[in-house]
């Protein structure tokens, strides 16, 4: 017994199981939750429930959707000549919330990833290659994370694509905005160069 | 429209009003959800709401409970003859975690701010007085944070309390265990010096 009832340990307990959530934050959120308004604690409980019952994938793109098909791939107002290949939903957020592309996604749900046992079966590379054998894509716009696997997972796709007519580019690499070339690390700088533009 | 469905884009702006969670984190914790089995997230949202469903105030102390007395109000191996102040549950958790500390509680469920407009009416002094008046404790320990607001409300509980025959205790203060005294900043040093013990 540790001086709380059972619910407040139990909810302590499944918050602790949430990533980034030790012990001491799990407490913080559950007395946190304990002492809103109970419309706003059960809003929070509602939203996960909501999202568990009515959130699939896509059938198009595996992004998350409420319907068959992601509001992006509903959306007519989008470019559907291009195709941007990402890895999780989070990452197309990210360039969304960005504003700067406006075509369509394919999320692979994962990236391969040898060491933990995923290959490329596992994510949804099959459909990406149906998506453009069927499709009138002028360009597949590589967006994995710039990591050993994410690179790995680009080059293998890509590769994979290499019978179709369609242009395969991958996200630009180099200097951030801002930053100092004093403290840019080498690899930063070996691909600003290798990338160089004409100016 | 951020390429979201409208029940994920809810459940990221529900997690975003938990204390210390970011948009960033918000998000985050969101895509864990979808991630995990469905069973573990429902699990989460049924730990909140059981929690607002089915926890009160401690009839007798103000701790959280599921029945009209909380765990160690009905605990019979419970010292009865101290009761340790404290300004919210939380507190309570920490001591009881600390093991350190056999007596009943009583729960303010806040401290005295009059920035903030918090007074002794709003806390849950009253029934500690009353609990005094009735009651057959020795010793009242005043376990608020050690803070100005703190150190207030212990002061004020302590003035309410001087006409019982109950002995008047706060928690000690002075250097903490492992720490160094040459980074022990002025008032730290102050109360070890000021509370000195015989050895």
């Amino acid at each position: 017994m540790d001086g709380n009832s059972s619910a407040v340990r139990t909810l302590i307990e499944q918050l602790g199981r949430l990533p980034g959530i030790g012990r001491k934050s799990a407490e913080r959120l559950a007395f946190h939750l304990m002492r809103v308004s109970k419309q706003e604690a059960l809003a929070l409980a509602e939203a996960i429930r909501n999202v568990r019952e009515n959130v699939r994938y896509c059938r198009e793109c595996f992004n998350l959707a409420e319907s068959e098909l992601c509001e992006i791939c509903r959306d007519p107002a989008r470019d559907r000549q291009r195709i941007c290949v990402v890895e999780q939903p989070r990452d197309l957020l990210a360039l969304e919330q960005a504003g700067v592309y406006r075509g369509l996604y394919h999320v692979l749900l994962g990236r391969i990833a040898p060491l933990e046992g995923i290959g490329p079966d596992q994510l949804t590379i099959d459909a990406l290659v149906e998506r453009v054998r069927l499709g009138e894509f002028q360009e597949v716009i590589m967006a994995t994370n710039p990591t050993v696997e994410g690179d790995g997972t680009a080059l293998y796709i890509s590769n994979q694509l290499s019978d179709y007519s369609v242009e395969i580019t991958r996200l630009a690499r180099g200097i951030t905005i801002g930053s100092v070339l004093e403290l840019t690390n080498r690899e930063i700088l070996a691909d600003a160069l290798s990338g160089r533009q004409k100016m």
